[in-house]
């Protein structure tokens, strides 16, 4: 199941809206198949390892990091497949969330008389498949906060340089935390004063995440990385209803994807954001700041899972702060997350906490 | 070696003017005696460790942190009882810097027919006896910065509340820190802000580091933890040429001593202060804040090691930055501190950092 696991991870990023699964098939304490959900979400994972186990998966078990779907999608269900196949036991790790599933993938496999066992290292899956099962169950995808700052929380001088408080290791890792999500979303003063490109680089992925950026006027330069870039990388613009439209055409022109979200208050509303992307299929989003679009994620109780970046610089109180005003009154009101990891990265830290339960 | 700086270390933060060294003295491969500068700085290592290996010593190896005196002080030189009690060998870590050592006490020994070997863990003992040397060299107590902070490196909310940001654990070895330094010390504003005792508590030490307020005016409240305690738990105060004379008064008569410092623009200059806290003996300061001190601690690179904790929780740009501004402009201006440690303690991180070098 570790295997299954392991498996499943490498379709993260990659095969939305569709949850990246990993599936092993054994017979007789031999690896006979093994497979995962492929780029784009199709084929799912079970019929790649039942493919390369032929034959062999007749009588074998097959380890499934998520319970097999049973309705007739783009795909026929995987569990007919395994069922077909004349698999003898399927061990899952956790039962589909999504009602067209929902136990009946088990169910349907168990009438066949496939042995079905399941929960096996459930928690990992969960882990896992966050982002899945929150589209499923609320809606949005999994979010992921990422904050590099000086050893005081700085994320640029008080002029404004940024570059770079971090060191290059770190920056790798963030590339690589990039690529294991299905999107990566900032806000438009980030864009405007950074002009990044919120690709993957360096690292050999063939694939790029979506790129998202958040800006109720849609006031952001076309002579830009984004804008260059939005017919080879997809690039989605969250704007309010009241944006200029010529801005929307001009946008709409080169590539982007234009969402339109509702305010709260002055701003965007985060939770309607969320909301889009989620409808649109995204399971996962790696928010890089800035410090204005990470608070209102955070008051508003959207982020699962918080990564720090810390360096040993320090700042000062005139560097602009990693985040805007949160509106915490008294510390008991401010948001906790429990610590996952900690460890050096270079000549940085990296510390990584999720939501407190 | 490893085993002399060990116990060198039990005498950190209660034998300030003098070093904390350690001493064993192996016999045939058997530890004969064992010592460390003993509470108050006398008696030095070697004579405990000799007391102990009593008629053992003669022929026997004396492994010492630190090169033996050779001068007469308030007690007879150590390289001279070394001799007296016929050790026939004697393995140091590192010279002394002192001028009336510095040497000497390595040459004393070989004139008497000694084999000496220096340099062993040389760069341990350095870190150890980094207060002592700093002292000797420049006339001021080695500075650790210790700042505990939110995941966005505030201290406390917009409204002042900072109980806790940080668990009990963090808590817990912040007492273990202050007890390894000659003392804690803290700026005005904090004095006020927390009417903290700066005690170490819980930990079974019978013995306290000075405590240290910084104080210009010398508004600090009498009726306060520290005032109270003044007379039980050494309390100094730095502050400015032209603070109040009946304040001055008042403070001497409930037992505090009083450090008149020099102004560096509007503020008490951090160099002068640290070097009358040098004058007076003490060979480590560990400072705990505020935000002023601190910046000005780090804007005139005085700070030698930088201890953050950082807490799962995030308080937004209203609450208090745990640094005031520091007056950097551009990034490579910014002080900059080489990692050492980080490491989970309880619900929060604890990382360390050497300023680079």
């Amino acid at each position: 199941m570790a295997l299954a696991l392991s498996l499943g991870r490498r379709g993260q990023g990659r095969c939305w809206p569709n949850p990246a699964v990993g599936c092993v098939i054994v017979k007789d304490g031999v690896i006979v198949g093994r497979g995962w959900t492929q780029p784009g979400g199709r084929p799912h994972a079970e019929p790649v390892a039942l493919a390369q186990a032929g034959d062999a998966a007749r009588g074998a078990t097959a380890y499934v990091s998520l319970e097999p779907c049973s309705h007739y999608g783009k795909t026929p269900p995987c569990a007919l497949a395994l069922i077909e196949a004349g698999v003898a036991r399927v061990v899952a790790a956790i039962e589909d969330s999504d009602p067209r599933v929902s136990g009946q993938g088990f169910e349907m496999m168990r009438a066949a008389g496939i042995e079905v066992t399941t929960g096996v290292m459930a928690e990992e899956a969960a882990r896992d498949l966050a982002g899945f099962f929150l589209k499923t169950e609320q809606g949005r995808p999994f979010v992921t906060l990422k904050l590099a700052s000086s050893f005081d929380g700085r994320i640029a001088t008080g002029s404004g340089q940024s570059k770079w408080i971090t060191g290059p290791d770190a920056r790798r890792v963030v590339h690589a935390m990039r690529a294991r999500h299905d999107a990566v979303m900032v806000g438009a003063g980030t864009a405007r004063a950074d002009d990044p490109s919120l690709t993957v680089r360096d690292l050999g992925v063939e694939y790029q995440p979506v790129r998202v950026v958040v800006s109720r006027h849609l006031d952001l330069p076309l002579m830009s990385q984004l804008a260059r870039t939005a017919k080879e990388v997809p690039l989605w613009l969250c704007h309010g209803q009241g944006a200029d439209s010529e801005r929307i055409r001009a946008w709409d022109g080169i590539g982007a994807k234009l969402l339109s979200c509702n305010l709260h208050g002055v701003q965007l509303d985060p939770t309607d954001i969320l909301t889009q992307l989620g409808a649109a299929g995204l399971t996962s989003v790696f928010c890089e700041g800035g410090s204005a679009l990470a608070a209102t994620l955070l008051a508003h109780d959207l982020v699962d899972e918080l990564v720090g970046f810390t360096a040993g610089v320090t700042i000062g109180a005139e560097g602009l702060p990693a985040l805007g005003a949160l509106g915490v009154g008294r510390l008991d009101e401010a948001p906790r997350f429990q610590l996952v990891d900690s460890r050096p990265v270079g000549p940085d830290i990296l510390h990584r906490w999720r939501r407190a339960q």
